[in-house]
């Protein structure tokens, strides 16, 4: 048995030994966790106990968001082998599911995904994984680079949804770590520049020292006139919304052109007012976003190519000993904090 | 001077004398209205007075859904001639805006409309119009079908939106004039079969007299559990919300499959609450419709192969000496009503 | 063992036990064959002894268009149960192979297809096939139509993949059955007519016979020309190439509309003298089609709901002891015959 | 009147004083043109008098990709003032036209487009354009770069069209300057990276310095061999084909993954043979270039963000006098030029 990072209950984590399943199948691999990002949904677990339907009420490991290196692989897996860097998709789908057929295994109702309750996560030393889902990382790319591949992919699924014409000037409402995965994609992704807007000027701060990112403090200038500004009156081709704030998304039909695009990527907790007959007014397709289906390798590309740079996100990495001050500090939601990782022990 | 249905102010119809501006250019045609069908916005406007910012403050011809025939054709005109069979798209864009040029002209902000304050309408004996917005009717559709085609434009709008895939299963919630336009539209348009939601049953008789169409009284099933069991719990694969009513908009999520799609059709006057993780969730795709743009030729297309026969769909048809008796029969809004014409005098 | 339909080899085939590998794992059913289509490329086998690189070296049972009952399912199947009337997807894929993680299993290299060898077919009472692959036929759809789901689903693939706007007008060359079903699934999947093109007059009489089809005899008349005439100049929106000729290949610019779109559905045995030039003048979309995938539930829709009527495609129906003397008469590829069927003995 | 570059006849360029409709509408500019780049078209009109079935049968000037600035505008002009620095879209369509009406204005038939026989060009010291296909050039935007717009767009339609997903691998077969201008808009609109295949390693070495290229030297490994190994064995997932050459195009099946998209921009002069049913066992999406439409705007946008830098591609400037010299140099086609531009004398 190993040791891990427990969510014992709301408000209560502990770094113990815990028993977990980790048989392996022909079409499995066995890995050594190496580096695991914090989640705000770890940090949500840890401080409510719950997520929507999604109720901690047993002892569960937490993160999801991991790299590592392949120790064993099962007799029918080709692609990988032993000491293979890699980065996992923690979500596994039934493969012959409707949905999964369709090729959007997300939505895949049967979806088991790490630290959503009742299933463990991957702060512990080793996990086992499906094949399929697990990616090699080139050598280009960094364990703690791996371990970002997960939030970047919401980055990525909210840029391949937005079906980007090469030259789309973005807009990003919300400069939370999502908002700037989604900036940073949809600036790789073809977007000849991307508006991030937010009141946080800390924050605007990290994501503005990108070039061809250009920020917004909404506490100076509304988003909608700025933007109008920006595009001569015309509006943002696509507006990626990350805050979730009800204000944000009553005003989408100000910001988007006409036969425009909106990208739903922030997650409201309760219903909001949305301005429908605005949106119709500029006839805006509407994009939503549930975690992602078939961008890690298009991510992990995109971070060899060198097209895009996510250490500058990585705001602080704690050794696993410290993994309960690591969530500590995470609670904190410091405005100059992006992403804080865990790096495991033995690495 | 001729004789025109005016609406001199809210609430006060006359048929009367007003000088129109009929000057043609050379790409222009003259022609003689023959049919017009009562829209709910030329409704609104004789009750309310206006509709949004559009403010009735001086007299003004009702109608735009019209069908007529040529009696003089512009220099430039080549693709139409005197005694052509006709309907009208009533929208005119500036064709060289930048909306225009990427073909959603619907969306030029700089758009003229027939009663559409201040621009008058198309319930007077002649009109003057761009030719390239004069769509010839083919011999086996009549005046009355012609006049249907702008009604049924916008059904054709949100199923080209939709982006049906052939055999998807479709629903319906409303069962208005402009849902059961979309109900056809989208059978005829490639769905297998179109579910229609309505809490009036004399309107789901109408609609639901069509093979291919089947009906949903919410009063007695939730929209959601009747789709539910008709698909096996998967959900419909397109929903066309066409009712603007707020428990249907908040409902939203239950109706469509994973990945599935809505086209937001009806427009509920004020902002309305959405459920937006759970569109999320099951991560679909909103369309919004703003009129239509480029289906008239298609919409004609339909009516004239068989496919889609919308005279069940005229309830009445009254002289034009009658038309403040047709408006006021529409006001009355009966369940067994869904378009009333108004035929032209000496056609 | 049981009698099944064996190719001995090119030109030889006999009905005998053969020894088939028909255990169960617990995703798994187990079906009585009820019917059986004869495809082009059964015949094809029978009569050349291989098909590009796929080489009959040694005994294979033919057939992969079936229907039939399920009369056993495995542990783990949950949509499924013993007596459900099916048809059966005859490709199986990796489930979690790049490809299939897509959407798109049908091009995954993987794929194990019935009657391509080393496969074997199901022209032989019981087959084992993945519950995942087998989809229930409502109570409209017969056993007959049930086995032709599957060339149907070529004609669904094309309809997808050309993205019909609801209203287009299509052409398809060639009325072999692939070109029928095509047309069909066109029709019923949003054209608002189909052209059908080809110099066989019999063939064209069976297809015209349908509703919302019309046919060009290309003896008579050029298939541009009589397009052209049928659309004002302007030419097809959808243009499905079903001959597999080289003459309707290098034709294809002269079929479509200006931005309009080309299914490539026939195969020609090599490569092809394309005008490119010509294509770019009206910038063309080209969709190529092998086989299919998620098609077939909506395929069955479309049969159930009666929007698609494959019966009149049905030229014959003999029983299994006549099987050799059913694959003759596909042979003689008669210009009256579309589907020669085979009913399995005991249904 | 003013001296102009004329093409007399095949072969015989002269710098000569033609009498030019140069008369304004309400819609139009006056341009003071700045600076004009060589396109193979006007080298190949040069040298072959004719393209297609465009023949040069009496006096025209050349020229099509150019830069300038603004001295008069018409009454109804709006967008534009005089001093504005711009670059022009050399294609004038009917803006009422079908194609048009769609979106689609570079296939409308009506098209009229600079240097193209009977059209005359813009090798001559004022234009007179509509403002609709005038674009104002930001600060950051030189003339130089302005008058590279119209070459990148072709790029950039390429990529438009190519719906590239964020991460894309893009590989291009031919790296002549819309080879090159193709690759560096797929790389800026979304490409993860981009390969460039040819035989001439001048070229490769240009284009190859970019970041974000890697090139292939035919001659030393077939793009096939070359492709595989960076996929491993998946393919490209866009294939953009600059050539025109016949093995190429037989050849790319072998070049993109199960389910990828070819782009042909290359023109082959006449029909070449193409493996339709390889195309097809791999279910490849293959769309074709015209020209462009609604790219320019994004093309600048893009240049302006210095997302693409076309200055390396500029391999001589020559003054207006010697225009004639920069037209034989033209011919040439040295493998290390790209492009050669004409600067307007007084600019």
């Amino acid at each position: 048995m190993q040791q891990s990072l427990v969510l014992e209950e709301k408000g209560r984590l502990a770094l113990r030994e815990i028993a977990l399943d980790q048989t392996m199948t022909p079409t499995d691999v066995r890995i050594a966790v190496h580096t695991v990002g914090i989640c705000g949904s770890d940090v949500h677990y840890y401080t409510h106990g719950k997520i929507g339907p999604f109720v901690v009420d047993q002892p569960m490991v937490l993160g999801h968001e991991a790299s590592g290196t392949i120790v064993e692989v099962g007799d029918q897996v080709t692609h990988l082998k032993v000491g293979d860097r890699v980065c996992m998709e923690p979500g596994i789908p039934d493969p012959t599911s409707r949905a999964a057929k369709l090729g959007i295994y997300n939505v895949d109702p049967a979806v088991r995904f790490w630290a959503t309750p009742p299933i463990h996560g991957c702060l512990t030393p080793r996990v086992v994984h499906p094949a399929a889902y697990t990616y090699v990382l080139p050598d280009a790319v960094s364990f703690a680079q791996g371990a970002m591949v997960e939030p970047f992919a919401i980055g990525m699924q909210a840029a391949a949804r937005a079906r980007i014409t090469p030259g789309d000037i973005g807009l990003v409402t919300g400069a939370g770590p999502i908002g700037m995965m989604t900036a940073l994609a949809a600036l790789a992704g073809g977007c000849a520049k991307v508006y991030v807007a937010d009141l946080a000027q800390p924050k605007l701060d990290i994501i503005g020292a990108y070039p061809g990112i250009e920020t917004i403090n909404i506490r100076q200038t509304p988003a909608a006139e700025a933007i109008a500004r920006a595009t001569g009156g015309w509006g943002a081709d696509v507006v990626f919304e990350c805050s979730g704030a009800a204000p944000a998304i009553l005003g989408l039909p100000g910001l988007a052109r006409p036969g425009g695009t909106v990208v739903l990527v922030g997650m409201p907790v309760d219903p909001v007012p949305v301005d429908i007959v605005g949106l119709q007014a500029r006839e805006l397709r509407i994009e939503t976003v549930f975690r992602y289906a078939n961008v890690y390798d298009r991510a992990i590309s995109l971070i060899a190519a060198g097209k895009v740079d996510l250490n500058p996100l990585i705001s602080a990495t704690l050794p696993f000993a410290d993994s309960i001050e690591a969530f500590d500090r995470a609670v904190e939601a410091r405005d100059t904090d992006v992403k804080i990782q865990i790096r495991m022990p033995g690495v």
